[in-house]
């Protein structure tokens, strides 16, 4: 059997995330319709995450094992022609038996995008979190840069986890802005459930005030989530990129 | 009466465009509805162009006559709030008993988005035109650059027209990429009816190598429909900025 890496995109504004146990579609149930679709049979998928509800991914990597003798290539191009207009079929290559889209990951980044204008985006409805009173994204980065680094993220992960090593790494954490559209970046080793947008909620109390930027590397060392900020809504959340080996950059 | 100059923004996706004589809802009947929902009064309500169904706007430009009392600044909220997803309000301004949003305009830009990957985009499904095939930028632009200036524009405007005079003078015609968003860009005093489609239409028969690049000055001077190509699907056009006042760059 060959081992295919899928990499897909997709728009989450209409699932219940990739894979969740809940009533209502997934991104995995439509991606195996679609596998079944071209080869005939219903694969079991192994994806890189468990995205939540309403979250979207701009790469989201998938593996499965098949004996289809279509090229991967052609596997592709059909993959997309068949998934739904919310799910692209980005490429499709062969991997070692041994690797899996999960546990082969060693890095991933979310970005979350924030429509920061007094009037809502037609366009960014479901996509972007709209914020109409500005952003401070110098405040911000400075704030953002105390998440970088090795930290116990016990205060940044919502209760419900049963994960009881919650040390991560943080590589970068960046606010940047054009025009509008402010888009908040996070590269780490992983992620504890609900952290991003935990860490995006923390941001938006530093940008009102309601948190001071020089508390922030105390919030985090308490290990304590009643001191970091709210859950930032789903919608403005991407997985914008899985790593399967560590950029140099961050490697030091 | 006060004259106010409402600033919209519209996601054409669900609309049989701005105002036209057909069976569905358009942009202009949601944005009387709000008005008379603030106001208690249906106003008439002239807007600056005729966009088509499923055509979008960055920017659209719309006034009426009212006796609210009501700040601008409360108006645009109001507005803003009572308006569905797909409609935004991105200012309301007091402009003198004069002005029309249509007759006023001394020129518009619009732009057409292209999504040009192998993959479909999730996130521009009917807001971008998916066209696998590469565009070669630089060739584009060097065609793009012979529509500007003033020309009879004929043989770009859709039969079914009855305008009489067909010059238009087009002031920039360019092409750009970001990553694989390419977008084509147009600004003239006036547009005929699917012009600027039909550019587009064009310089994609132009990228395929259907019309060589160098017919393109005889193609506008022919004045002829046939000789042009096809009119670009609806859903990458954009209206994208309306002038009230030439920008000095263009009144030389």
């Amino acid at each position: 059997m060959r081992n295919l890496l899928l990499t897909i995109s997709y728009n989450g504004s209409g699932y219940c995330g990739f894979q969740v146990q809940q009533n209502g579609v997934t991104v995995a149930e439509r991606v195996q319709d679609a596998i079944e679709r071209i080869t005939g049979i219903r694969s079991d998928i192994k994806g890189c995450s468990r995205t939540d509800s309403g979250v979207h991914a701009n790469m989201f990597c998938i593996n499965f094992h098949t004996d289809t003798p279509l090229s991967c290539h052609r596997m592709r191009r059909a993959l997309d022609a068949v998934l739904p207009e919310d799910i692209s079929a980005v490429s499709v290559e062969e991997v070692p038996d041994d690797f899996h889209a999960r546990y082969s990951c060693v890095a991933k980044r979310y970005i979350y995008k924030i429509w920061n204008a007094p009037a809502k985006s037609p366009f960014y409805h479901n996509l972007a979190l709209h914020y109409p009173r500005r952003l401070d994204t110098e405040l911000l980065n400075q704030a953002a840069s105390c998440f970088v680094g090795t930290h116990n993220f016990a205060g940044f992960c919502s209760t419900g986890s049963n994960v009881t090593d919650t040390v991560r790494t943080i590589y970068d954490c960046t606010v940047s802005r054009n025009e509008d559209l402010v888009t908040i970046s996070i590269t780490g080793s992983g992620f504890l459930y609900n952290m991003v947008r935990i860490i995006v909620g923390t941001l938006l109390d530093i940008n009102e005030g309601k948190i001071p930027p020089d508390s922030l590397p105390g919030i985090i060392d308490s290990c304590d989530r009643n001191k970091a900020g709210p859950t930032a809504r789903p919608y403005g959340l991407y997985l914008d990129k899985v790593y399967y080996q560590l950029p140099e950059e961050f490697s030091k």
